[in-house]
């Protein structure tokens, strides 16, 4: 499935012990001796690949797949040609299927050691383990946990806190900032920067001293190129396994709760808190001192200006429920003449 | 207030002498013998800390502060409760909390030396005092003023001016600029790179040579991961005392003026012209070759197409006056049936 | 024109020779002996400069232009003034002037060498004449080719292939990467990150392993601080001679055409197509899974949220017809009493 140069494949594996250890069954005679390889879509599968059927869209692909192996769920099984491959049930496939690609494509092992090409402060502290590649600074006083991996020409600023496995890719640069286990921070990322707090002065706006931190929770991902501001008094905190895409900007105080997804180009403005589960599209922007109840979803491009109750999903700029923003949406078109099927 | 391992506290300090340099006066008896230890927000004050008291709406927490003593203003001083802080009076206590903000905290002072691990070219030059860090690349004739502060593995280009005083993050990138004094740019920014200038051709667009040169004055600040791209001939200006956020992008030839303050995820296009004083919300675009007049505010997410006459608010895309913006989306609103409090 | 601390000037070169290289004629007598010294702007131009006129807008500039020359079309060149500068006529002036400013300015030779402060494994193999500067780092069996310029501090990772005459500017990052002739990154540009894709665990989102690549074809360029993620399974792709501005965000397995143009802070979301030819306006975004036809123009700031057919030109968001948005817009002013001139 993956180009060797970039991504190094373990096994092959017997299909029994796949399917035990993904706590799956399987659909009919057990698979004796049946090897798996590799991985690969319904349509690129050869013998020996284990593929996946999670969406009766692709039914003809599944119909004429040369997989040995596929996932798919006990509803959708009865679905399988006759003579099929192995069929291997379990109530969330595309989970099952992503827990099986980490099998065949673990993350690359790290190899410890300092390069030469790094700069490590005398003061700085570095858990067993850790990988840290040329170019790389590593502050006074900084702390970095067991088996993290710090890339190249990445700074870590003075008396930052890393915990265990966390990865930081490269020309990142991170202060002020304390951050968990198994934190994933991606190339060219910001963390800890001065927020952008002014009070009005008589010669223009005066910059207000940025006083505070940023926290990142454990396993929590921020993308490439995104920045994260450390607070004016007090934290920025993105809470435990919320996952960050790119380019996206968090300002000074914001709070993020646990398990969020925040899609490339969101931005946040000040002390806005974010609850537990919400998903937010790309490119939404939401307004400062706002409240965002937990599990709420908002649709890509919104502009929120007014605190959201937990659980609604919202649309538009301002951004409203997401029925009455289709709804308006629909009822311009008809107002204004739209042709029936512009873009079609 | 601070986490004490990222910002060093300076003080004591006794009362007086905050009052005398910030020129405030005593509301009542005077402080002698009063000692100040730190600031802290009226809620989080304990004694020997300095608050302020700004927004009626925290009568509250003025009420109950354990602060030694508070900063408020004598239209609000009426509400100070009795046997509380020593009060001390000024017009404008937010921004004269800011200035005690940078006396107690004042930014770390540089620590004049070069690192072994900068590369600088032997024809570049510094002025006295400055510290350049691990991995910082100065280029071929560059000059840098007194006291600069260049971080880790950032990359001055050749021939590229800085002034006195200024202080440049981590893998920040300049080519192809002159810049002020007291000027701040941010950990990621890239200034000075090629605009994205193009003529059709007939294989597709033809890049035309940009030759132009980014000019930043005076004690602006530009924020983390923000581009501002060079002239195509002539130059991208950004005025004195300008502050712009995190990942805003400037097109070549934009002309900013002074004293602008601009948020996170703004796009100027090409040869725009903002007058002095304009304050634009994040993720506002400015299409390109039109005229801000000075002292414009737009709002956040607001898409401007037309010039702006001076001291004008507008919002929406496309943008309008914003009374009319908010008109707007309370007839749609009553029009397709939106419930009453859709997000409440 | 240009500033000759930043940009190195060739030339003086005949007129005669000028116009022989770029295919044009003279309109009157030969050019006999003219030597062009520079380029410049009708306005500022001297005698010994060579102008363009292509709109006629600019008529009184070209009446009043002090140049020794003037690039125009045969429909314009009836506009000139007697007694004027010499007319070199061709079809596209503009495109002209620019082929001409690249004999004046041309891009700055590279200085074949590897900086001493860079760091290259031992695996990796560069192509001659190569300049690599200080902080480079290349990985391990990273193939570049022959005249690649590599910026200060820029990171490329193992196995990544770049193309010849590739120029990379600094503090940009690389992975994953298969990239062709000719192609230029731009600084701080992050290529190759993880995508962002998850299925829905018991726990929050859980990561899907990814493990495609990132193919950029040859002379494409890609913008300052611009991320571009790898396939998840399979390739994200960026066209031939497709020119992408700073801070745009393509996400996996985005597959971009030929020859298209896109503005700054655009978004495209996973696994859409877009066909060959297409420009896209700053700040739009664009959903995913959707299939973006050959020749198709889209306003800045919009949404699309819909296919779009070949060659129509679509705004707002969500993203219609032109002229249909126009009307929209028109219409809503009407509706809600915008004052006539708003902005004016």
């Amino acid at each position: 499935m993956a180009d060797q140069r970039f991504f190094q494949r373990a096994g092959p594996f017997a299909l029994d012990d796949i399917v035990n250890r993904i706590g799956a069954r399987m659909a009919g005679a057990a698979a004796l001796g049946v090897m798996v390889r590799d991985l690969a879509s319904l349509e690129e599968a050869k013998p020996g690949d284990l593929s996946v059927f999670a969406d009766p869209r692709y039914r003809a692909a599944f119909e004429g797949t040369r997989a040995s192996a596929v996932l798919t769920s006990p509803e959708l099984a009865g679905e399988a040609p006759a003579n099929g491959p192995c069929l291997v049930l379990i109530a969330e496939p595309r989970l099952a299927y992503t827990e099986i690609s980490k099998i065949f494509y673990p993350n690359p092992p790290i190899e410890p050691g300092i390069d030469p090409h790094a700069a490590i402060a005398a003061t700085a502290t570095l858990g067993a383990g850790c990988q840290i590649d040329a170019g790389a600074v590593i502050g006074a006083h900084a702390r970095i946990g067991a088996r993290c991996h710090i890339g190249c020409n990445t700074v870590i600023g003075p008396a930052v806190v890393l915990g265990d496995d966390c990865v930081v890719g490269a020309n990142a640069t991170l202060s002020h900032a304390l951050i968990g286990d198994r934190v994933g921070i991606f190339s060219g990322a910001v963390i800890g920067a001065q927020g952008f707090g002014f009070v009005p002065g008589p010669r223009g706006p005066v910059r207000i001293p940025q006083l505070g931190r940023v926290i990142i929770e454990d396993d929590a991902e921020i993308g490439a190129n995104t920045t994260i501001d450390r607070g004016a008094t007090g934290d920025t905190v993105i809470g435990a396994g919320t996952v960050i895409d790119n380019l996206v900007q968090i300002a000074h105080n914001v709070r993020i709760g646990r398990s969020c997804a925040l899609a490339a180009q969101v931005g946040i403005a000040g002390s806005t808190q974010i609850g537990d589960g919400v998903q937010i599209g790309g490119q939404t922007a939401i307004a400062p001192h706002l409240t965002v109840g937990a599990g709420v979803r908002i649709a890509a491009r919104s502009g929120v200006m007014r605190d959201i109750e937990p659980n609604l999903t919202v649309g538009g700029a301002p951004a409203i429920a997401i029925r009455d923003w289709h709804r308006q949406n629909a009822g311009l078109a008809r107002m204004f003449g739209r042709r029936p099927r512009p873009l079609r």
